[in-house]
């Protein structure tokens, strides 16, 4: 059965990111995009990027490609942007899939649900750089790509853009929660994800916001898309199927 | 070293569907009995049968079959039959192994269990169906069978029988907490089981009423009887061992 | 790359059985050293040596090896004692590597960190040994090491050794938690450890205590040296690799 997938990175990510995971569930017949969303592409204002302008661009890049039975999933930040554009892009979806990704309450900001370190690391760090921030790269090294060699870590970071920060602070613009919207619901869970700790974890605390929801899970850490991208895209595809 | 196992089914299940696993462990060598309980047979009245006659129709048939050595294994609904039997099966007993089971204190109920919009749930099932539920198919699909595809979901679907809901409101009749019981416990965790929420979960929170226990884990969902038999059946044999 | 490990045992063992991993880590090419602590070598006096006389052992050990860019890994107990050692050997230190582990905060002992039935149990069988203990057999086969079979849990038991209880009871002398030490810090977690329930477990309740940490996963119980040793090897080697 072939689908139709669109891969919604996370922050200081792009689309490119996410081509490894792309190719493998290409092979497997589906049909993947992988845009890059308002906020993180080339030239893009980075001081005033929100994320409103991050959901309409992804609204917009759905509709003007006319996809329809869109299994929409997002990754981390981008959780809070597929959150923001379901409700729009509600009659062309087929499925909510959420890899360890934000699920915001109404009102709610990324920032309200990450520990209080880092949101003052992030503060800090905005304040110093016209309000576009970077991951330190032992944070990254140690808690975000935790399952790769310092090579695989190396290669990756270097990858990164500085992300907008308004789009951590911009609560979610969705008038109610994700769990009443009338779609199926998945959440991936990566194993060995420690970019949240685990003791104010993805799973269960966000992914239960979900209501009724498939549960999966995947090897690797928050980074799987660098270091597990056939695990991770077989886990992709168990929670976007029927 | 070949071993007796009575593996006692769960709620909508009879024995039937606990074939593929017991197939498994007889490759192996073991006996293996699949009795379907009181309550869950052809013709059974599922308006009156209660939790007290699924247990008396387990201890009359291990009594009868005159089994001895038992390991006695239990699922999900199946946990408060082998813990009501328990007691007075305990000269034939070698071992209690719960798999994503229900263990009861003394006085409790399983719907003391559950998360309250399932018992609201199940209540107005019951209310419209003569006091028997059935599992809605959503459910089933998202929270019970996540690991399977549709065709394997819905082929399990169409066994499901509707349950004797007397069996989910009648308090435990046992007198003491399982932990106390003399004999050995312990509790398989199939890893990707969400029928239960991971915020009220089945281990740690019902497993460690056991007291001193072994944990065992197994790939697959709540129903790993149909998605994971050979994977189920060597952790119920590493739980069962000596 | 070649790097040199230092294994540092857990209660009741010595060197001796960290050998198994040692040789799948020396198979690798790396240098592994496993020195058996004071307090746990023939001729120790169990009923007065200490957790201090532990870390200056393994202190002496380190320095009169002369050993650099040491990977200093400890199991269970033995996390007391890398923690203790940490500021004193900080030169010679690459990371510190937990394998469930205890990580104490300044002032606290082991048994601050153990359920009170522990404590209780270790606490009678001091008294009547000499302020010696061993873990009973029934203890040491559901929960330390529940993924073996009879034979291998038998085998085990035999090698372990009375443990002098002070260790348990002397607070570590550290000053500042070890968080604040500028030295990379790993914590694997078997995956079936059940020596510390999963309701006061290991990870994350002791694993965030160190701060920016990565973490690993391995196959396997609490004393996987003894069940899982190619696995439980790879996991140390994730966790100190660069």
């Amino acid at each position: 059965m072939s689908h139709t997938y669109v891969l919604v990175h996370g922050a200081w990510h792009t689309g490119q990111e996410m081509e490894a995971v792309a190719h493998e569930l290409r092979a497997c017949g589906h049909t993947v995009h992988c845009p890059t969303l308002a906020g993180n592409r080339v030239g893009d204002d980075r001081s005033t990027c929100g994320l409103a302008d991050a959901v309409a661009s992804l609204v917009a890049y759905v509709e003007s490609a006319q996809l329809e039975r869109v299994r929409l999933v997002g990754h981390s930040y981008g959780g809070m942007v597929i959150s923001g554009a379901a409700e729009a892009l509600l009659p062309r979806l087929s499925r909510l899939v959420y890899v360890n990704a934000f699920v915001p309450l109404p009102g709610e900001c990324l920032n309200d649900m990450v520990p209080p370190h880092y949101k003052a690391l992030f503060d800090a760090l905005a304040a110093e750089n016209d309000n576009a921030v970077m991951l330190p790269f032992p944070i990254w090294r140690e808690a975000f790509i935790n399952d790769g060699d310092m090579e695989v870590a190396q290669a990756a970071y270097v990858r990164l853009k500085p992300h907008p920060y308004r789009t951590f602070t911009e609560p979610s613009a969705i008038t109610r929660p994700i769990a009443e919207l009338a779609v199926g619901k998945s959440y991936v869970n990566c194993v060995l994800d420690t970019a949240l700790p685990a003791s104010l974890p993805w799973h269960p605390r966000l992914s239960e916001r979900l209501g009724l929801f498939r549960y999966v899970e995947s090897a690797g850490s928050h980074e799987a898309w660098f270091t597990e991208p056939a695990a991770l895209a077989r886990a992709i595809e168990r929670a976007g199927r029927c």
